[in-house]
Protein backbone atom coordinates (compact mmCIF):
# COMPACT_ATOMS: atom_id res chain seq x y z
CA UNK A 1 0.00 0.00 0.00
CA UNK A 2 1.48 3.66 -1.08
CA UNK A 3 0.94 6.49 1.29
CA UNK A 4 -1.90 8.37 1.11
CA UNK A 5 -0.12 11.70 0.70
CA UNK A 6 0.34 11.12 -3.27
CA UNK A 7 -3.12 11.04 -3.55
CA UNK A 8 -5.20 14.32 -4.80
CA UNK A 9 -8.39 13.36 -1.81
CA UNK A 10 -8.19 12.01 1.20
CA UNK A 11 -11.84 10.32 1.53
CA UNK A 12 -13.26 8.77 -1.38
CA UNK A 13 -17.36 7.99 -1.34
CA UNK A 14 -18.44 4.93 -3.82
CA UNK A 15 -22.80 4.84 -4.42
CA UNK A 16 -23.54 1.19 -5.64
CA UNK A 17 -21.02 -1.80 -4.76
CA UNK A 18 -21.16 -4.47 -8.20
CA UNK A 19 -18.76 -4.92 -10.61
CA UNK A 20 -17.20 -1.50 -11.19
CA UNK A 21 -18.25 0.07 -7.62
CA UNK A 22 -16.54 -2.79 -5.85
CA UNK A 23 -13.27 -2.36 -8.16
CA UNK A 24 -12.95 1.29 -7.79
CA UNK A 25 -13.28 0.71 -3.79
CA UNK A 26 -11.16 -2.30 -3.76
CA UNK A 27 -8.86 -0.03 -6.25
CA UNK A 28 -9.53 3.03 -4.18
CA UNK A 29 -8.46 1.19 -0.43
CA UNK A 30 -4.95 0.23 -1.92
CA UNK A 31 -4.13 3.87 -2.66
CA UNK A 32 -4.44 4.83 1.13
CA UNK A 33 -7.33 6.93 0.62
CA UNK A 34 -10.09 6.49 3.10
CA UNK A 35 -12.93 4.52 1.51
CA UNK A 36 -16.77 4.41 2.13
CA UNK A 37 -19.36 2.21 -0.08
CA UNK A 38 -22.81 2.41 0.11
CA UNK A 39 -25.07 -0.43 -1.36
CA UNK A 40 -28.65 -1.40 -0.81
CA UNK A 41 -28.56 -4.80 -0.83
CA UNK A 42 -27.68 -6.12 2.60
CA UNK A 43 -25.56 -9.31 1.19
CA UNK A 44 -23.04 -6.95 -0.94
CA UNK A 45 -22.45 -4.67 2.01
CA UNK A 46 -21.30 -7.71 4.29
CA UNK A 47 -18.98 -9.30 1.17
CA UNK A 48 -17.79 -5.66 1.06
CA UNK A 49 -17.18 -4.99 4.73
CA UNK A 50 -15.55 -8.68 4.38
CA UNK A 51 -13.02 -7.00 2.20
CA UNK A 52 -12.19 -4.40 4.13
CA UNK A 53 -14.20 -1.99 2.56
CA UNK A 54 -16.17 0.27 5.27
CA UNK A 55 -19.59 0.11 3.57
CA UNK A 56 -23.38 0.93 4.74
CA UNK A 57 -26.47 0.41 3.21
CA UNK A 58 -27.39 3.99 4.45
CA UNK A 59 -25.33 6.46 2.41
CA UNK A 60 -24.36 8.80 5.42
CA UNK A 61 -20.53 7.93 5.35
CA UNK A 62 -20.32 9.58 1.80
CA UNK A 63 -21.61 12.83 2.75
CA UNK A 64 -18.04 13.71 4.10
CA UNK A 65 -15.94 12.62 0.83
CA UNK A 66 -13.76 15.00 -1.76
CA UNK A 67 -14.83 12.57 -4.32
CA UNK A 68 -17.75 10.39 -5.16
CA UNK A 69 -18.24 7.71 -7.54
CA UNK A 70 -21.34 6.72 -8.65
CA UNK A 71 -21.47 3.12 -9.81
CA UNK A 72 -25.38 2.85 -10.20
CA UNK A 73 -27.74 2.09 -13.37
CA UNK A 74 -28.73 5.37 -14.99
CA UNK A 75 -32.31 5.59 -13.45
CA UNK A 76 -30.88 5.06 -10.08
CA UNK A 77 -28.03 7.44 -10.56
CA UNK A 78 -30.24 10.54 -11.38
CA UNK A 79 -32.19 9.17 -8.21
CA UNK A 80 -29.83 8.97 -5.80
CA UNK A 81 -28.00 12.17 -6.56
CA UNK A 82 -31.33 14.11 -6.64
CA UNK A 83 -32.44 12.58 -3.34
CA UNK A 84 -29.09 13.14 -1.24
CA UNK A 85 -28.26 16.58 -3.10
CA UNK A 86 -28.44 18.63 0.21
CA UNK A 87 -25.81 16.46 1.96
CA UNK A 88 -22.93 16.05 -0.21
CA UNK A 89 -19.95 17.88 1.45
CA UNK A 90 -19.78 21.24 -0.44
CA UNK A 91 -16.60 21.47 -3.06
CA UNK A 92 -16.70 17.90 -3.49
CA UNK A 93 -16.16 16.15 -7.10
CA UNK A 94 -18.47 13.68 -8.00
CA UNK A 95 -18.52 11.17 -11.08
CA UNK A 96 -20.43 8.58 -12.30
CA UNK A 97 -19.42 5.60 -13.79
CA UNK A 98 -22.76 4.90 -16.40
CA UNK A 99 -22.52 3.80 -19.81
CA UNK A 100 -24.02 6.67 -21.84
CA UNK A 101 -23.54 10.36 -20.65
CA UNK A 102 -26.35 12.37 -22.68
CA UNK A 103 -29.46 12.48 -19.76
CA UNK A 104 -26.96 11.86 -16.97
CA UNK A 105 -24.98 15.19 -17.57
CA UNK A 106 -28.12 17.02 -18.66
CA UNK A 107 -29.45 16.04 -15.11
CA UNK A 108 -26.91 15.83 -12.88
CA UNK A 109 -25.15 18.93 -13.79
CA UNK A 110 -27.64 21.30 -12.63
CA UNK A 111 -28.06 19.68 -9.42
CA UNK A 112 -24.63 19.80 -8.76
CA UNK A 113 -24.55 23.44 -9.55
CA UNK A 114 -27.45 24.10 -7.14
CA UNK A 115 -26.21 22.34 -4.14
CA UNK A 116 -22.21 23.32 -4.04
CA UNK A 117 -20.03 20.55 -5.86
CA UNK A 118 -18.74 19.62 -9.33
CA UNK A 119 -20.10 16.94 -11.29
CA UNK A 120 -18.37 15.36 -14.09
CA UNK A 121 -19.60 12.49 -16.55
CA UNK A 122 -17.48 9.88 -16.38
CA UNK A 123 -17.60 6.14 -17.85
CA UNK A 124 -14.61 4.22 -16.84
CA UNK A 125 -14.30 1.59 -20.09
CA UNK A 126 -13.54 -1.97 -18.35
CA UNK A 127 -15.88 -4.80 -17.51
CA UNK A 128 -16.76 -8.23 -17.58
CA UNK A 129 -19.60 -10.21 -18.54
CA UNK A 130 -20.01 -11.13 -14.89
CA UNK A 131 -21.18 -8.74 -12.10
CA UNK A 132 -21.43 -7.90 -8.50
CA UNK A 133 -19.19 -7.32 -5.75
CA UNK A 134 -18.00 -11.03 -5.89
CA UNK A 135 -16.41 -10.38 -9.84
CA UNK A 136 -15.02 -7.27 -8.59
CA UNK A 137 -11.21 -6.70 -8.33
CA UNK A 138 -8.40 -3.89 -7.83
CA UNK A 139 -6.77 -4.40 -11.29
CA UNK A 140 -9.75 -4.19 -13.03
CA UNK A 141 -9.03 -1.20 -14.47
CA UNK A 142 -5.51 -1.82 -15.59
CA UNK A 143 -4.27 -0.46 -18.50
CA UNK A 144 -7.84 0.98 -19.07
CA UNK A 145 -9.98 4.51 -20.13
CA UNK A 146 -11.85 6.59 -18.14
CA UNK A 147 -13.74 9.14 -20.31
CA UNK A 148 -14.76 11.93 -18.85
CA UNK A 149 -17.34 14.62 -19.93
CA UNK A 150 -17.03 17.61 -17.55
CA UNK A 151 -18.92 21.17 -17.74
CA UNK A 152 -15.94 22.60 -19.14
CA UNK A 153 -12.79 20.98 -20.90
CA UNK A 154 -10.53 23.54 -18.30
CA UNK A 155 -12.34 22.99 -15.07
CA UNK A 156 -9.59 22.79 -12.61
CA UNK A 157 -10.73 19.41 -10.57
CA UNK A 158 -10.06 17.43 -13.92
CA UNK A 159 -6.15 17.58 -13.15
CA UNK A 160 -6.21 15.94 -9.30
CA UNK A 161 -9.08 13.47 -10.91
CA UNK A 162 -6.87 12.37 -13.22
CA UNK A 163 -4.45 12.14 -11.58
CA UNK A 164 -6.54 9.31 -9.20
CA UNK A 165 -7.34 7.76 -12.29
CA UNK A 166 -4.22 6.82 -12.68
CA UNK A 167 -3.48 5.46 -9.44
CA UNK A 168 -6.26 3.11 -9.69
CA UNK A 169 -5.01 1.81 -12.92
CA UNK A 170 -6.16 4.09 -15.64
CA UNK A 171 -3.78 3.93 -18.20
CA UNK A 172 -5.54 7.08 -20.26
CA UNK A 173 -8.02 9.90 -19.30
CA UNK A 174 -10.07 10.83 -22.35
CA UNK A 175 -11.71 14.61 -22.27
CA UNK A 176 -14.98 14.46 -25.03
CA UNK A 177 -18.51 15.58 -24.58
CA UNK A 178 -21.51 13.78 -23.75
CA UNK A 179 -22.74 13.64 -27.64
CA UNK A 180 -19.32 12.48 -28.83
CA UNK A 181 -18.65 9.85 -26.26
CA UNK A 182 -22.85 8.22 -26.43
CA UNK A 183 -21.78 7.84 -30.17
CA UNK A 184 -18.80 6.13 -29.77
CA UNK A 185 -20.04 4.02 -27.17
CA UNK A 186 -22.97 2.77 -29.59
CA UNK A 187 -20.44 1.43 -31.80
CA UNK A 188 -17.18 0.58 -29.18
CA UNK A 189 -20.00 -0.95 -26.24
CA UNK A 190 -23.98 -0.91 -27.30
CA UNK A 191 -23.37 -2.24 -31.03
CA UNK A 192 -21.34 -5.58 -29.62
CA UNK A 193 -24.06 -6.45 -26.64
CA UNK A 194 -26.53 -6.48 -29.40
CA UNK A 195 -24.33 -8.58 -31.81
CA UNK A 196 -23.52 -10.68 -29.30
CA UNK A 197 -27.35 -11.25 -27.98
CA UNK A 198 -28.18 -11.32 -31.70
CA UNK A 199 -25.73 -14.00 -32.63
CA UNK A 200 -26.72 -17.05 -29.84
CA UNK A 201 -30.33 -16.29 -30.44
CA UNK A 202 -29.53 -17.96 -33.63
CA UNK A 203 -31.49 -21.43 -34.48
CA UNK A 204 -27.65 -23.41 -34.30
CA UNK A 205 -26.61 -21.87 -30.99
CA UNK A 206 -27.56 -25.03 -28.90
CA UNK A 207 -26.17 -27.50 -31.21
CA UNK A 208 -22.81 -25.13 -30.77
CA UNK A 209 -20.79 -27.69 -28.73
CA UNK A 210 -18.05 -29.74 -30.83
CA UNK A 211 -18.32 -27.30 -33.56
CA UNK A 212 -17.00 -24.01 -32.03
CA UNK A 213 -14.17 -22.50 -31.33
CA UNK A 214 -12.50 -19.23 -30.32
CA UNK A 215 -14.68 -17.21 -33.05
CA UNK A 216 -17.33 -18.66 -31.46
CA UNK A 217 -16.37 -17.71 -28.00
CA UNK A 218 -15.33 -14.56 -28.70
CA UNK A 219 -18.67 -12.88 -30.77
CA UNK A 220 -20.89 -14.52 -27.89
CA UNK A 221 -19.02 -13.48 -24.94
CA UNK A 222 -21.21 -10.68 -23.69
CA UNK A 223 -24.22 -12.23 -24.49
CA UNK A 224 -23.87 -13.24 -20.86
CA UNK A 225 -26.14 -10.28 -20.71
CA UNK A 226 -27.58 -8.03 -17.91
CA UNK A 227 -31.07 -7.56 -19.52
CA UNK A 228 -32.05 -4.99 -16.94
CA UNK A 229 -29.03 -2.48 -17.60
CA UNK A 230 -28.37 -2.67 -21.32
CA UNK A 231 -32.05 -2.13 -22.34
CA UNK A 232 -32.15 0.98 -20.43
CA UNK A 233 -28.33 1.63 -22.04
CA UNK A 234 -29.81 1.07 -25.44
CA UNK A 235 -32.88 2.83 -24.86
CA UNK A 236 -31.37 5.96 -23.16
CA UNK A 237 -29.09 6.16 -26.45
CA UNK A 238 -31.46 4.86 -29.18
CA UNK A 239 -30.48 7.56 -31.81
CA UNK A 240 -26.76 6.93 -32.21
CA UNK A 241 -27.43 2.61 -30.63
CA UNK A 242 -30.09 2.96 -34.08
CA UNK A 243 -27.50 4.46 -36.31
CA UNK A 244 -24.88 1.90 -35.82
CA UNK A 245 -27.49 -0.70 -35.91
CA UNK A 246 -28.67 0.38 -38.89
CA UNK A 247 -25.11 0.97 -41.02
CA UNK A 248 -24.54 -2.66 -39.44
CA UNK A 249 -27.40 -4.25 -40.55
CA UNK A 250 -26.36 -2.73 -44.45
CA UNK A 251 -22.84 -3.82 -44.43
CA UNK A 252 -24.14 -7.56 -43.50
CA UNK A 253 -26.32 -7.27 -46.00
CA UNK A 254 -23.69 -6.02 -48.44
CA UNK A 255 -21.85 -9.08 -47.72
CA UNK A 256 -24.68 -11.73 -47.75
CA UNK A 257 -25.88 -10.17 -51.43
CA UNK A 258 -22.35 -10.62 -52.76
CA UNK A 259 -22.38 -14.37 -51.95
CA UNK A 260 -26.05 -14.21 -53.27
CA UNK A 261 -24.99 -13.01 -56.32
CA UNK A 262 -21.50 -15.05 -56.57
CA UNK A 263 -19.88 -11.41 -56.88
CA UNK A 264 -16.39 -12.79 -55.46
CA UNK A 265 -14.76 -9.47 -56.51
CA UNK A 266 -17.61 -7.26 -54.37
CA UNK A 267 -17.04 -9.78 -51.39
CA UNK A 268 -12.96 -10.34 -51.87
CA UNK A 269 -13.07 -6.40 -52.31
CA UNK A 270 -15.63 -6.02 -49.00
CA UNK A 271 -13.07 -8.35 -46.84
CA UNK A 272 -10.24 -6.29 -48.11
CA UNK A 273 -11.73 -2.91 -46.55
CA UNK A 274 -12.59 -4.67 -43.28
CA UNK A 275 -8.72 -6.27 -43.00
CA UNK A 276 -7.23 -2.86 -43.98
CA UNK A 277 -9.62 -1.40 -41.29
CA UNK A 278 -8.13 -4.08 -38.74
CA UNK A 279 -4.81 -3.78 -39.74
CA UNK A 280 -4.45 -0.28 -38.16
CA UNK A 281 -5.39 -1.64 -34.69
CA UNK A 282 -1.73 -3.35 -34.94
CA UNK A 283 -0.72 -6.85 -33.58
CA UNK A 284 -0.19 -5.96 -30.33
CA UNK A 285 -3.44 -3.81 -29.60
CA UNK A 286 -6.79 -4.21 -29.65
CA UNK B 1 9.70 -36.28 -27.89
CA UNK B 2 7.84 -39.74 -27.10
CA UNK B 3 8.16 -42.97 -29.14
CA UNK B 4 6.51 -43.07 -32.52
CA UNK B 5 5.53 -47.05 -31.05
CA UNK B 6 2.19 -45.51 -29.89
CA UNK B 7 1.21 -43.90 -33.00
CA UNK B 8 -0.81 -45.68 -35.57
CA UNK B 9 0.87 -44.34 -38.32
CA UNK B 10 4.82 -44.38 -39.43
CA UNK B 11 5.03 -41.59 -42.08
CA UNK B 12 2.84 -38.52 -42.26
CA UNK B 13 2.66 -36.01 -45.18
CA UNK B 14 1.53 -32.31 -44.71
CA UNK B 15 0.41 -30.56 -48.33
CA UNK B 16 0.30 -26.72 -47.49
CA UNK B 17 2.39 -25.23 -44.72
CA UNK B 18 0.55 -22.49 -43.12
CA UNK B 19 -0.50 -21.97 -40.31
CA UNK B 20 -2.69 -24.93 -39.92
CA UNK B 21 -0.64 -27.24 -42.14
CA UNK B 22 2.78 -25.73 -40.52
CA UNK B 23 0.58 -26.50 -36.97
CA UNK B 24 0.12 -30.03 -37.99
CA UNK B 25 3.92 -31.11 -39.19
CA UNK B 26 5.29 -29.49 -36.44
CA UNK B 27 3.01 -31.19 -33.51
CA UNK B 28 3.27 -34.51 -35.71
CA UNK B 29 7.11 -34.25 -35.12
CA UNK B 30 6.74 -33.71 -32.06
CA UNK B 31 4.92 -37.42 -31.51
CA UNK B 32 8.20 -39.12 -33.12
CA UNK B 33 6.36 -39.77 -36.82
CA UNK B 34 8.33 -39.10 -39.91
CA UNK B 35 7.03 -35.90 -41.09
CA UNK B 36 7.10 -34.78 -44.94
CA UNK B 37 6.44 -31.34 -45.81
CA UNK B 38 5.04 -29.89 -48.84
CA UNK B 39 4.92 -25.76 -50.17
CA UNK B 40 5.17 -24.40 -53.45
CA UNK B 41 6.38 -21.36 -51.55
CA UNK B 42 9.90 -21.51 -51.65
CA UNK B 43 10.48 -19.08 -48.14
CA UNK B 44 8.34 -21.45 -46.52
CA UNK B 45 10.43 -24.36 -47.23
CA UNK B 46 12.68 -22.67 -45.97
CA UNK B 47 11.38 -21.99 -42.91
CA UNK B 48 9.70 -25.06 -42.45
CA UNK B 49 13.31 -26.49 -42.57
CA UNK B 50 14.40 -24.67 -40.32
CA UNK B 51 12.24 -25.90 -38.00
CA UNK B 52 12.95 -29.48 -38.26
CA UNK B 53 10.34 -30.21 -40.93
CA UNK B 54 11.81 -31.98 -44.23
CA UNK B 55 10.01 -29.69 -46.44
CA UNK B 56 10.51 -29.24 -50.03
CA UNK B 57 8.49 -27.63 -53.21
CA UNK B 58 8.08 -30.84 -54.85
CA UNK B 59 5.21 -33.22 -54.14
CA UNK B 60 7.12 -36.36 -53.90
CA UNK B 61 8.59 -36.92 -50.34
CA UNK B 62 4.44 -37.47 -49.14
CA UNK B 63 3.78 -40.27 -51.42
CA UNK B 64 4.87 -42.87 -49.43
CA UNK B 65 2.77 -41.41 -46.10
CA UNK B 66 0.71 -43.66 -44.44
CA UNK B 67 -1.34 -40.42 -43.63
CA UNK B 68 -2.02 -37.17 -45.52
CA UNK B 69 -2.45 -34.16 -44.73
CA UNK B 70 -4.04 -32.04 -46.97
CA UNK B 71 -3.68 -28.07 -45.56
CA UNK B 72 -4.42 -25.91 -48.63
CA UNK B 73 -7.41 -23.63 -49.67
CA UNK B 74 -10.27 -25.31 -51.06
CA UNK B 75 -9.61 -25.20 -54.85
CA UNK B 76 -6.15 -25.56 -54.78
CA UNK B 77 -7.02 -29.16 -52.21
CA UNK B 78 -8.96 -30.70 -55.40
CA UNK B 79 -6.56 -29.65 -57.78
CA UNK B 80 -3.21 -31.08 -55.89
CA UNK B 81 -5.06 -34.43 -54.82
CA UNK B 82 -6.76 -34.63 -58.59
CA UNK B 83 -3.18 -34.06 -60.07
CA UNK B 84 -0.99 -36.51 -58.06
CA UNK B 85 -3.87 -38.88 -57.25
CA UNK B 86 -2.47 -41.98 -58.91
CA UNK B 87 0.99 -41.00 -57.01
CA UNK B 88 -0.13 -41.37 -53.52
CA UNK B 89 0.51 -44.71 -51.23
CA UNK B 90 -2.30 -47.79 -51.54
CA UNK B 91 -3.97 -47.55 -49.04
CA UNK B 92 -2.96 -44.88 -46.88
CA UNK B 93 -5.33 -42.22 -45.40
CA UNK B 94 -6.30 -38.92 -46.54
CA UNK B 95 -7.87 -36.08 -44.29
CA UNK B 96 -8.06 -32.71 -45.66
CA UNK B 97 -8.55 -29.44 -43.20
CA UNK B 98 -10.48 -27.02 -45.47
CA UNK B 99 -13.47 -25.06 -43.47
CA UNK B 100 -16.11 -26.56 -46.30
CA UNK B 101 -16.92 -30.40 -46.59
CA UNK B 102 -19.58 -30.45 -49.27
CA UNK B 103 -17.94 -29.99 -52.43
CA UNK B 104 -14.76 -31.18 -50.99
CA UNK B 105 -15.77 -34.65 -50.08
CA UNK B 106 -17.80 -34.98 -52.91
CA UNK B 107 -15.08 -34.52 -55.45
CA UNK B 108 -12.25 -36.33 -53.71
CA UNK B 109 -14.04 -39.40 -52.41
CA UNK B 110 -14.24 -41.13 -55.78
CA UNK B 111 -10.85 -39.86 -56.97
CA UNK B 112 -9.50 -41.81 -53.66
CA UNK B 113 -11.76 -44.70 -54.14
CA UNK B 114 -10.44 -44.98 -57.79
CA UNK B 115 -7.18 -44.94 -56.34
CA UNK B 116 -6.89 -47.26 -54.11
CA UNK B 117 -6.42 -44.63 -51.18
CA UNK B 118 -9.03 -43.33 -48.13
CA UNK B 119 -10.22 -39.91 -47.87
CA UNK B 120 -11.81 -38.62 -45.74
CA UNK B 121 -13.18 -34.89 -45.08
CA UNK B 122 -11.78 -33.12 -41.87
CA UNK B 123 -11.60 -29.55 -40.20
CA UNK B 124 -9.23 -28.58 -37.73
CA UNK B 125 -11.20 -26.30 -35.33
CA UNK B 126 -8.45 -24.22 -34.16
CA UNK B 127 -6.39 -21.03 -36.04
CA UNK B 128 -5.81 -17.66 -35.55
CA UNK B 129 -5.73 -14.07 -37.20
CA UNK B 130 -2.48 -14.67 -38.11
CA UNK B 131 -1.11 -16.72 -40.72
CA UNK B 132 1.70 -18.46 -43.09
CA UNK B 133 3.95 -21.20 -41.24
CA UNK B 134 5.39 -17.80 -38.93
CA UNK B 135 2.10 -18.47 -37.06
CA UNK B 136 2.51 -22.47 -36.62
CA UNK B 137 3.01 -23.78 -33.61
CA UNK B 138 2.69 -27.50 -32.08
CA UNK B 139 0.39 -26.45 -29.39
CA UNK B 140 -2.50 -24.53 -32.06
CA UNK B 141 -4.41 -27.84 -31.28
CA UNK B 142 -3.95 -28.19 -27.80
CA UNK B 143 -8.18 -28.51 -26.53
CA UNK B 144 -9.58 -28.14 -29.81
CA UNK B 145 -12.49 -30.71 -31.63
CA UNK B 146 -11.48 -32.39 -35.40
CA UNK B 147 -14.28 -32.62 -37.23
CA UNK B 148 -14.45 -35.82 -39.61
CA UNK B 149 -17.08 -36.93 -42.34
CA UNK B 150 -16.10 -39.80 -43.45
CA UNK B 151 -17.52 -41.93 -46.38
CA UNK B 152 -19.12 -44.00 -43.77
CA UNK B 153 -19.31 -43.77 -39.95
CA UNK B 154 -17.69 -46.72 -39.02
CA UNK B 155 -14.39 -47.17 -41.56
CA UNK B 156 -11.61 -48.59 -40.08
CA UNK B 157 -9.63 -45.68 -40.35
CA UNK B 158 -11.40 -43.92 -37.92
CA UNK B 159 -9.75 -45.07 -34.84
CA UNK B 160 -6.34 -45.44 -35.63
CA UNK B 161 -6.94 -41.29 -37.08
CA UNK B 162 -8.58 -40.50 -33.68
CA UNK B 163 -6.10 -41.99 -31.87
CA UNK B 164 -3.21 -39.90 -33.80
CA UNK B 165 -5.35 -36.77 -33.74
CA UNK B 166 -5.32 -36.79 -30.35
CA UNK B 167 -1.85 -37.36 -29.81
CA UNK B 168 -1.41 -33.93 -32.05
CA UNK B 169 -3.72 -32.40 -28.92
CA UNK B 170 -7.17 -32.49 -30.34
CA UNK B 171 -9.40 -32.94 -27.34
CA UNK B 172 -11.88 -34.02 -29.07
CA UNK B 173 -12.65 -35.77 -32.47
CA UNK B 174 -16.74 -35.36 -33.61
CA UNK B 175 -17.77 -37.57 -36.71
CA UNK B 176 -20.46 -35.93 -38.56
CA UNK B 177 -21.50 -35.67 -42.27
CA UNK B 178 -20.74 -32.82 -44.80
CA UNK B 179 -23.72 -30.81 -45.12
CA UNK B 180 -24.10 -30.95 -41.17
CA UNK B 181 -20.63 -29.74 -41.00
CA UNK B 182 -21.16 -27.20 -43.17
CA UNK B 183 -23.99 -26.06 -41.66
CA UNK B 184 -22.92 -25.53 -37.96
CA UNK B 185 -20.01 -24.17 -39.39
CA UNK B 186 -21.76 -21.55 -41.31
CA UNK B 187 -22.77 -20.48 -37.47
CA UNK B 188 -19.96 -20.95 -35.38
CA UNK B 189 -16.80 -19.92 -37.52
CA UNK B 190 -18.10 -17.92 -40.94
CA UNK B 191 -21.08 -15.67 -39.45
CA UNK B 192 -18.38 -14.37 -37.04
CA UNK B 193 -15.59 -13.58 -39.78
CA UNK B 194 -18.87 -12.25 -41.66
CA UNK B 195 -19.58 -10.02 -38.25
CA UNK B 196 -16.23 -8.60 -37.25
CA UNK B 197 -15.65 -7.45 -40.99
CA UNK B 198 -19.34 -6.00 -41.19
CA UNK B 199 -18.32 -4.39 -37.52
CA UNK B 200 -15.09 -2.74 -38.77
CA UNK B 201 -16.77 -1.39 -41.68
CA UNK B 202 -18.80 1.32 -39.34
CA UNK B 203 -17.64 4.88 -40.10
CA UNK B 204 -17.46 4.87 -36.06
CA UNK B 205 -14.33 2.59 -36.19
CA UNK B 206 -11.00 5.11 -37.39
CA UNK B 207 -11.98 6.46 -34.08
CA UNK B 208 -12.47 3.47 -31.58
CA UNK B 209 -9.30 4.39 -30.07
CA UNK B 210 -9.64 5.57 -26.35
CA UNK B 211 -13.10 4.65 -26.62
CA UNK B 212 -12.95 0.87 -26.61
CA UNK B 213 -12.12 -2.30 -24.59
CA UNK B 214 -12.83 -6.02 -24.19
CA UNK B 215 -16.61 -5.86 -26.42
CA UNK B 216 -14.88 -4.12 -29.42
CA UNK B 217 -11.28 -6.40 -29.32
CA UNK B 218 -13.16 -9.71 -29.38
CA UNK B 219 -15.81 -8.98 -31.99
CA UNK B 220 -13.33 -7.52 -34.31
CA UNK B 221 -10.72 -9.84 -33.46
CA UNK B 222 -11.12 -12.24 -36.80
CA UNK B 223 -11.55 -8.84 -39.19
CA UNK B 224 -7.94 -9.65 -39.69
CA UNK B 225 -9.18 -11.93 -42.36
CA UNK B 226 -7.59 -13.34 -45.25
CA UNK B 227 -9.91 -12.55 -47.95
CA UNK B 228 -9.31 -15.01 -50.80
CA UNK B 229 -9.92 -17.47 -48.20
CA UNK B 230 -12.67 -16.63 -46.57
CA UNK B 231 -14.10 -15.41 -49.63
CA UNK B 232 -13.79 -18.91 -51.21
CA UNK B 233 -15.52 -20.25 -48.24
CA UNK B 234 -18.28 -18.21 -47.87
CA UNK B 235 -19.08 -18.68 -51.81
CA UNK B 236 -18.32 -22.80 -51.17
CA UNK B 237 -21.50 -22.79 -48.58
CA UNK B 238 -23.30 -20.25 -49.67
CA UNK B 239 -26.70 -21.63 -48.79
CA UNK B 240 -26.02 -22.22 -44.95
CA UNK B 241 -23.81 -19.04 -44.71
CA UNK B 242 -26.73 -17.11 -46.26
CA UNK B 243 -29.71 -18.63 -44.02
CA UNK B 244 -27.23 -17.77 -40.90
CA UNK B 245 -26.78 -14.54 -42.45
CA UNK B 246 -30.86 -13.56 -43.01
CA UNK B 247 -31.61 -14.89 -38.87
CA UNK B 248 -28.57 -12.40 -37.80
CA UNK B 249 -30.57 -9.74 -40.24
CA UNK B 250 -33.83 -10.52 -38.52
CA UNK B 251 -32.69 -10.63 -34.85
CA UNK B 252 -30.88 -7.38 -35.03
CA UNK B 253 -33.13 -5.80 -37.30
CA UNK B 254 -35.54 -6.86 -34.00
CA UNK B 255 -33.61 -5.54 -31.36
CA UNK B 256 -33.47 -2.16 -33.24
CA UNK B 257 -37.00 -2.42 -34.20
CA UNK B 258 -37.43 -2.78 -29.76
CA UNK B 259 -35.38 0.35 -29.45
CA UNK B 260 -37.04 2.69 -31.97
CA UNK B 261 -40.70 1.45 -30.54
CA UNK B 262 -39.10 2.66 -26.36
CA UNK B 263 -40.62 -0.69 -26.40
CA UNK B 264 -38.20 -2.18 -23.02
CA UNK B 265 -40.45 -5.44 -22.43
CA UNK B 266 -39.76 -6.50 -26.08
CA UNK B 267 -36.20 -5.67 -25.95
CA UNK B 268 -35.57 -6.84 -22.45
CA UNK B 269 -37.01 -10.19 -23.47
CA UNK B 270 -34.95 -10.56 -26.19
CA UNK B 271 -32.22 -9.68 -24.26
CA UNK B 272 -33.29 -12.44 -21.41
CA UNK B 273 -33.44 -15.34 -23.97
CA UNK B 274 -29.80 -14.53 -25.46
CA UNK B 275 -28.26 -14.33 -21.99
CA UNK B 276 -30.32 -18.00 -21.39
CA UNK B 277 -28.81 -19.11 -24.54
CA UNK B 278 -25.17 -17.73 -23.12
CA UNK B 279 -26.05 -19.43 -19.81
CA UNK B 280 -25.80 -23.00 -21.36
CA UNK B 281 -22.31 -22.54 -22.55
CA UNK B 282 -21.43 -22.32 -18.24
CA UNK B 283 -18.72 -20.14 -17.04
CA UNK B 284 -15.38 -21.47 -17.86
CA UNK B 285 -16.57 -23.07 -21.43
CA UNK B 286 -16.64 -21.60 -24.65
Amino acid sequence: MKEASDVPFSRAGVAGLGLIGGSLALALRQTGVQVAGFDLDENTVVAANAAGIKASALPDKLFDADIVFIALYPDAAIGFVRENAACFKKGCVMVDCCGIKGRIVEELTPIAEASGFTFIGGHPMAGSEFGGFRAARADLFAGASFLLTPPASDLPQIAPLEQLLRRLGFAQVVVTNPAHHDRMIAFTSQLPHALACAYVLSSSCPDHKGYSAGSYRDVSRVAHINPTLWAELFLENKDAFCAEMDEMINHLQALRDAVVADDRNALETLLRQARKRKDRDGTGDS
